[in-house]
């Protein structure tokens, strides 16, 4: 997985700039001349399904619960099979989740905890195992760091993963540095196979000059999408399929895995894809890990994520209270109400906002006022929850073990 | 390792047959114009220096023992900083010992023992612990064998192995598909940053269409050579030598490791190499699996050795007793005596029979006939041993375990 970095290969991806401008793979999202990301775009070259409404109603019907936010406003928007994952649900049979994290960086921003708080509610509601892999290879290989120092990143951003809420019981969480090996080896090996140098210059665009440790990676990303790659879990349970909550970046991987799969016998998993957590200053691609500035981290302080918000975050609102007044917020490009949008749980005070908003009857700081709240509670939540997890906790759900009651 | 397997790279390799019409890769074995390898150019391009005599009067010297048939006769005839194992080991120091094989076969032959022999014998003079890494991995990608019959090959190939003798108080088996994995896969990725795809192309001759597995490959035949890739056996020893002896067309490999080793902090591995054992129908690369008469088989009776011999070995003799007792045999060419060269330990015999035969007075048949008792002799040692190899002992030499003793 690879949240957030952009080391490697940009410029030469097979989705160059050349080509249509917009360029979307793991290690660079970035839109046509600096504007937005046009997903729309995305869905039809990745050949994904927009995850329309009926589905989203499906979900609803199918778990008895409201569908989560990130369902109800389109946040995960694009898919593949989810339907066929909720065909197995219904006919009563199970299934399992992965998904990931390449561990970068020491803290985590709102954005890397997106498909963590969407897993949580997916795990919550259908009652099933879940997988989630810390790609610390990945990050060594990518972002030179040690092998020592990615490692110990992979345990902290355990930390955080795990104070998301897991259920431990449904939960194993592998550092590649650590699980890689047997039979998971042995299906990298398998997937290698299938996949020519040709075939990963053109999903990821590596060329020459990249090394053979990232020439190597695709496949360690791609078998977790296998349970026979987890035989502690569910050996004798091959044909488990397993749906991967992961944002849209990620999609070349499991193109890849997809189109191994039935070459060597596998179901091919399926996805729900997001859309990217806008950075503070406007909506042109991902947070930059780079610009501390640029994200609001889980271990910021209230007074910083006020700092950060009133300072940062790009306003759709008019230049003066006058023409505020007169024309209204431009809420296509206002970075509080998009926040707002993702963390804001109350559907009908945010249809106010952005009603009062968008009219010119709320001002910038008024609506910054109330996203400062929201987003200090969910970050002192966070920092209570983490403080919680200790090492034992992290060994625990790290430990390779069986999981009994994971389908009950 | 890749010991008899020729697929892949073939006529792409960076030492093409354009350059200089001598193939020399783990994959392929062949001489210029199908003649003789010529060792001394391999010598040369490799960059290895020869095994002369005072060295090998220097491993008399210290280990108070007459060197190996294979040293004495110039089957191992290269190295690479050999002479520093030797300095090591003069201080009173200890080293290991690495080698391996790709388990393509069910049965080996006597080329496929060349090496595990020698190994033997450095093993036993030296008293030092010796790692042998099965690569079914290499094999279940480049024979296109599934999973499973690379790892139940590799089983069978470490049966014949521990045959040969080897001290189970020293001596570690592993197969990739058990082993890869923790420090020794944290080894594989430290190696695979320091090489870029280009580089493998000019190793290795990998081309865009070769399947990334292949390319992903070299690391893991590399990373034997640090001992951190042996928690279990070498923790807290990562500057201990490595000695590899090996036959020369697996010089690129270790190449490339000698290559990165200290840019990544570690010692490089020394080696030790071989030329190849000739097929019986002539000195013009190695055997080839594909052709079982091409060899004597590990498993073949003492009719089928005999007929064999008769039948395929290709003799120097000439083509009327008349003439043969007039010019003699062409030493040369004659593979019994070659055989005679890697198998005969009297050298006093060998002398004779070189020279008669050379003279004419001996005929080819009755050097066949020396030769078929020779290696009836040794087959049937071998498969007395083999016999005694139960499932039980190959659990034991490959459990990943301490070698208390391993040293002493």
């Amino acid at each position: 997985m690879a949240e957030d970095h952009r080391a490697g290969g940009a410029d030469t991806t097979a989705m160059s700039a050349e080509e249509d401008s917009q360029v979307v793979n793991p290690w660079e999202v970035s839109a046509k001349d600096g504007g937005k990301i046009d997903y729309d775009k995305l869905i039809e070259k990745f050949g994904c399904q927009r995850l329309d409404q009926p589905l989203v109603n499906r979900v609803e019907r199918l778990t008895s619960r409201p569908a989560h936010v990130f369902l109800r406003r389109g946040v995960f928007f694009a898919h593949r099979d989810f339907n066929e994952i909720l065909d197995v649900y219904e006919r009563g049979e199970k299934f399992y989740l992965y998904t990931g994290r390449g561990p970068s960086s020491e803290a985590l921003h709102l954005g890397h905890l997106v498909p963590f708080m969407f897993t949580k509610y997916l795990q919550d509601v259908f009652k099933v195992p879940l997988v989630i892999q810390l790609t610390d290879d990945e990050k060594c290989m990518w972002k030179n760091l040690s092998v020592e120092e990615s490692r110990r990143l992979a345990r902290e951003n355990a930390k955080d993963i795990i104070a998301c809420g897991f259920d431990i019981s449904r939960t194993f969480i592998f550092s590649d540095f650590d699980y890689v090996g047997g039979a998971f080896y042995q299906n990298m090996v398998r997937v290698a196979k299938c996949v020519t140098f040709n075939k990963v210059v053109g999903i990821f665009g590596f060329t020459h000059e990249d090394h053979i440790g990232k020439i190597s990676f695709p496949p360690i990303q791609a078998v977790p999408s296998f349970p026979s790659s987890f035989p502690h879990l569910f050996a004798g349970r091959d044909n488990l399929r397993c749906l991967i909550p992961c944002a849209i970046d990620q999609d070349p991987y499991f193109r890849m895995t997809r189109d191994v799969a039935p070459r060597i016998g596998y179901q091919k998993p399926a996805l729900i894809e997001s859309s990217f957590f806008p950075a503070l200053q406007g909506e042109t691609g991902k947070m930059s890990a780079s610009d501390p500035n640029s994200a609001i981290y889980v271990t910021d302080s209230p007074k910083v994520i006020k700092n950060k918000v009133n300072r940062y975050a790009f306003s759709g609102g008019q230049d003066s209270i006058e023409n505020h007044r007169k024309y209204g917020a431009n809420l296509e490009v206002d970075i509080p109400v998009k926040y707002l949008g993702f963390f804001l749980e109350d559907d009908d005070e945010l249809e106010h906002i952005k009603k009062e908003y968008g009219a010119g009857r709320l001002l910038t700081g008024e609506v910054k006022k109330r996203l400062i709240e929201v987003l200090s509670e969910i970050v002192e939540r966070h920092q209570k929850a983490r403080a919680l997890v200790t090492d034992e906790m992290v060994d625990a759900f790290m430990a390779v073990r069986p999981l009994p009651h994971m389908f009950s």
